[in-house]
C-alpha cells in the first residue's frame, strides 16, 4: 500500500513555458482520484496514459478558471466513452449549475449519475467517507470560496504474524478477532494467546494534504500534522511576497516553513505563476527551510511508500 | 488582397490521433475572425503563434462542447494579459448565460467589454456588417440550434488606371467620382472623360462560407453560390451516411456533391470522426466528385488570392 500522485498540470491563471492548468491524480488503495481540472486535462490525462475509466472521484478546489475549465469536457468524453457508472464529484457552491447549464443547452442528458456534493465554504467537513478511508474538505483563504482536501486512510488492521501460525490452533474467527486487536480467549474466560503474541502492528495508515490557492493557513496546521505529503501552492518566491498577500497567494518560503512546522514528510510545490520560467528561485529557497521539497513538474509521479 | 484560414483544430466530438477540437482562424483584409473554439484553443493558438490581440471577433457556430468549450478559457487569458478593446462575439442563444455564470462564479469582471450577439435560429441573417464586408448567419439543419457563417467581401472601388494619370489633369474630387464609376463631366455637364478610360474593373471581392455540424443543407446553395471557399463538414465517410443521417452530420461524398453544385471554388472539409485514424477515405471520396478539395488538417494554411 501507498500513495502515488503524479502531476497532470501545475502553472497558475495563464499557460506558460509548457506549463499547463492545475490537476492531479491521486491514488490511494485501488482508488483514483482527480483533483482540480484545468483546461486541457483530458489531454494532459491522455498523454499520461490515464484511463478515464479508472476515475469516480473528481475534487475541484474553486471556480477559478485555471481549476475547473476543463472538467465539463472531460465529463463530455466520458459520456461519449459510454461510461454508465456513478461519478463523484465534489467541489464548490456554483459548480452544479455551471455544469448543468451547460448540459441543458448542448441537449446532453449523461449517460452516468453524477452525485453532487458542494462544500460549506469556510467549514472544515468530511466530504467522502469510505470505510477505509476518508476525505475532509479544509477552507483555504482565497479570493473565491476555495478548499484544500485532506485524504486520509483510517486505522488500519492489525497484521497476523505467520510466523506464529503452525505453533497454534485458530479458527476464522480467531483471526477476524486477533485483526481487530482482541486476545484469544479460553471458554472460562482466561487468555489463551495475547494478540501482540500472534500479530504485529497494522501498515501505516498514509495521509495526503492538497492546499489550493491559498494564502497561509495556520488554523489548519494541527489538522495535517504529520501528513506523508503536502501539496502546497507556491505561486511566488520570496520576492514577491507583497504580490502573494494582495492576491491570496503563497510564496515558497512561507509554504515550507508550513510544512516544518507542520512536521509533514514531503512537500510539493506547485500553481506557478507564468513570471517564472525557471523555477529555481521556487525551489531554492523552499529547500532552504525544508529540505524533502520537490516541484510539481508536469508528468511527475511522487510516490510514498513507507514510514 | 485575399482570403487566409488557418486550421487550428478539426476533430469531432473526442479528441484523437493528435486532431483536436474545432477552431480556426480565418482573415480577410486587416480582420482575424476566430471561428468556433474548442477546448485548448488558446494552446493551438500558441502553438501557430496567433496574437490573441489580433483577435476582435468569435464566432460559435453551436453549444456542443467540441465547438466552444475553449470559449471561457481564451476570454479569461484575454482578461488576463490586459485586453481593454471590445470583444465582438456571435454565436448561438445561452452562450451568453454560460460565460456570464462562469465569469459570476470566480468574481471576475472582465477588463474589456463583450458586445454579445446571439443569432436567431432557423433564421438566415445578417449578424456584422462592416463598410467593406459583412457576416450572414445561415442557419444549420443539426440537433441543437446551429449556425454556419458567410463572410463576404462587399464589391469593392473601381481602380484608377495610373498609367492615363499623367494625361489628364484631376482633383481629388474627380479621383472620388472616378473610384465610384461615375464619369467627370465638364461645367456644361457633358462628359470629358469616361470612366472606363481612367479605372479598371475593382479588385474581386472574396467570400468564404463555413458550415458547421450539419446536415446537407441545399436550401443554402443559393446564398453560397460561387464563394471562393467553402469549409463544410464531414464528418463520416459515405461508408456511414445512415449514421451521419441519424446524427445530423454529412459525408464527405455528400459535402463534395453539395461544393460542386454551389460552384465554389474550393471546399475544405474538417470536423472528422474520431473512427477515422486515417482520413484517405474521406478526401479519396470526395475528390473522386470535386477534384479542388482538402482536408482540414491542423495547422494548414489555406490561401485564395485570386479569381
Amino acid at each position: 500500500m501507498s500513495l502515488e500522485l503524479l502531476i497532470l498540470g501545475s502553472n497558475s491563471a495563464a499557460f506558460a513555458h509548457r506549463r499547463h492548468h492545475t490537476a492531479q491524480l491521486f491514488k490511494l488503495q485501488d482508488q483514483q482520484f482527480l483533483i482540480d481540472c484545468g483546461e486541457g486535462t483530458q489531454l494532459l490525462m491522455k498523454r499520461n496514459k490515464v484511463k478515464l475509466s479508472r476515475i469516480d472521484h473528481i475534487f475541484i478546489s474553486h471556480l477559478h478558471g485555471d481549476h475547473y475549465f476543463g472538467l465539463i469536457g472531460l465529463l463530455s468524453t466520458m459520456h461519449l466513452f459510454g461510461r454508465k457508472k456513478e461519478l463523484i464529484l465534489i467541489g464548490p457552491p456554483g459548480l452544479k449549475e455551471i455544469i448543468q447549464l451547460q448540459l441543458r443547452h448542448s441537449e446532453t442528458a449523461l449517460n452516468f449519475p453524477i452525485d453532487f456534493t458542494e462544500f460549506k465554504p469556510g467549514e472544515t467537513s468530511i466530504v467522502l467517507d469510505h470505510p477505509k478511508y476518508n476525505v475532509t474538505a479544509l477552507p483555504m483563504d482565497h479570493r473565491v470560496p476555495c478548499s484544500g482536501y485532506l485524504f486520509k486512510e483510517k486505522p488500519k488492521k492489525r497484521r497476523i504474524n505467520r510466523k506464529m501460525l503452525p505453533e497454534v490452533k485458530l479458527s476464522n474467527l480467531d483471526i477476524v478477532r486477533l485483526k481487530d486487536g482482541e486476545d484469544i480467549l479460553n471458554e472460562d474466560g482466561s487468555v489463551k494467546y495475547e494478540n501482540k503474541l500472534l500479530t504485529m502492528d497494522p501498515n501505516p495508515s498514509f495521509s495526503y494534504a492538497f492546499f489550493s490557492d491559498t494564502k497561509l493557513r495556520p488554523e489548519l496546521q494541527k489538522m495535517i500534522e504529520g501528513v506523508d505529503m503536502l501539496y502546497h501552492e507556491a505561486t511566488f518566491a520570496n520576492d514577491m511576497k507583497d504580490r502573494a498577500e494582495q492576491t491570496y497567494h503563497t510564496t515558497a518560503e512561507q509554504a515550507a516553513q508550513y510544512a516544518k512546522e507542520a512536521n509533514v514528510g514531503k512537500l510539493i510545490l506547485g500553481h506557478f505563476s507564468a513570471r517564472y520560467k525557471e523555477l529555481d528561485p521556487i525551489i531554492n529557497e523552499a529547500k532552504a527551510v525544508f529540505p524533502n521539497t520537490e516541484l510539481a513538474i508536469e508528468g511527475t509521479k511522487f510516490v510514498v511508500d513507507g514510514k
